[in-house]
């Protein structure tokens, strides 16, 4: 495929967002509030989620896949609203892209390491992310000296979209996973998946208020308006955002994904279409 | 491909048997139990895990794609050791293979269907299974008289992929789901899942002693029995088993899958090869 040069590409083109599934519409939500005049087409990989129990090879195909799907729609940058596809994929990928791709966990860790005060950092995700150990190879870029304590939370995700985001169940499994990290000293939490701000109020209640907890998502969005401002990509004008400002795919299950975007996006979806990604 | 005939096709060829991941090692060990002079390939689909959430279509193209590698490993006979695979995929499948095709469902619903006496049975499985209500229409052919009440239960897989088999999380998540099957009356559960007999003690718990567990691996391994002296391929020797006697194909994870397996399984796992399913 011919890759689309930066130079030619519109300011109103759309940014694409991809997710395993459902998570990455915590990211979006963020893109939306912060940059509102931008349009975005949103894919959601669930047909094969979860991704954060399988292995680096294989996630790394499917994002291969995804981002042939996007460049496709023309996106002019495409985010990767998935820790996990962030930590395994995007540094290969990106290289093959002449437009700008942004994940999730570079920006987290930058705002982690700006923020604690003692130099212990905790990070919560999916087993790939934490295995991965991508975080504390961000942080201590910016600084060696800081302390990452990495804790793999498989039954959030399945707790989240069971919909049991505060319940005792939920209490009881987050103090298990989280008792390490606390017993550490942390002052700062890195939300390593994008689930977990669901379930910020658990958390916060664990951990208690003396421990900072750092979404990556709005940081994401931050970087994002920055990265398309340097680039000349940001889009100031609120003409032309059309109808179809905000596209959702996936590869399965339309109809649950709706449901579940519509419980966390202000923004009404109608609809989500189902395409087949593995043909991409 | 040229599909062959079960005439051609000698006694001592393997039996496939394949599941979404680990799950259907639970009906390859009684297998192994039952018909121990059979060889058995066993493929788990662990890129794609889990399928309870996922749409008929999607599980449909998946298993078709795994019946195909399967066929090329000279298979004498396919076990679909997965109730949703079962209960989207099978019959539509099997019209296409002209060597015999078994699923768990049912199986599961033929002893169900023979053990109740009060003609209340509850079925508790994936979303994709309880939502197919395959179950109630298999037990209705047999006896039209009999109630079947439905339960997904979506925790119960990550439960016990983490490991929480006899667990206090395990027991309140069981008891959520298992009260309204309870409060019915029934005098039978079907362990509509096959990931569900390594929880059999908290359910029994749960239950009672006044309901009989029907763990449909057991029937299915009997059935497979039945057709295969019926269709006069049962393996009477033991010789030409080799060293080979149980291969494991998986499509991510391996070695992952390698370590659960051999927590389940008395045969102890050397090694389980990954393919790209996908191609097939």
């Amino acid at each position: 495929m011919e890759l689309i040069k930066n130079k030619e590409m519109p300011k109103d083109a759309p940014i694409g967002v991809f997710d395993s599934g459902v998570g990455g519409l915590t990211v979006a939500r963020e893109i939306m509030r912060q940059i509102p005049n931008e349009k975005i087409i949103y894919f959601g990989d669930t047909a094969r989620v979860p991704y954060g129990s399988k292995s680096k090879e294989t996630i790394t195909k499917y994002a291969r896949q995804i981002v042939r799907f996007l460049q496709g729609q023309n996106v002019k940058a495409i985010v990767v609203a998935c820790n996990t596809a962030s930590a395994y994929a995007l540094e290969e990928i990106e290289k093959e892209l002449d437009i700008p791709m942004l994940g999730v966990v570079k920006p987290g860790a930058k705002v982690a390491a700006e923020t604690t005060k003692n130099g212990n950092i905790g990070v919560i995700g999916t087993e790939g992310t934490i295995g991965s150990r991508i975080y504390s190879t961000y942080i201590n870029k910016i600084n060696p000296e800081i302390k990452v304590i990495g804790k793999a939370c498989p039954l959030f995700v399945p707790l989240v979209e069971e919909g049991l985001w505060e319940d005792p169940v939920t209490d009881e499994i987050a103090t298990r996973y989280l008792g390490s990290l606390i017993d550490s000293g942390i002052d700062t939490l890195i939300l390593g998946c994008t689930h977990y701000p669901l379930i910020r109020s658990t958390l916060r209640k664990i951990v208690g208020e003396g421990v900072t907890l750092v979404n990556p998502a709005y940081e994401t969005a931050r970087e994002l308006k920055e990265l398309l401002e340097e680039e000349n990509l940001l889009n100031r004008e609120e003409q032309g955002l059309g109808t179809e400002r905000y596209r959702f795919y996936v590869s399965d299950m339309a109809d649950k994904f709706r449901t579940f975007a519509n419980s966390i996006l202000k923004y009404g979806i109608l609809s989500a279409k189902t395409i087949h990604i593995e043909n991409y």
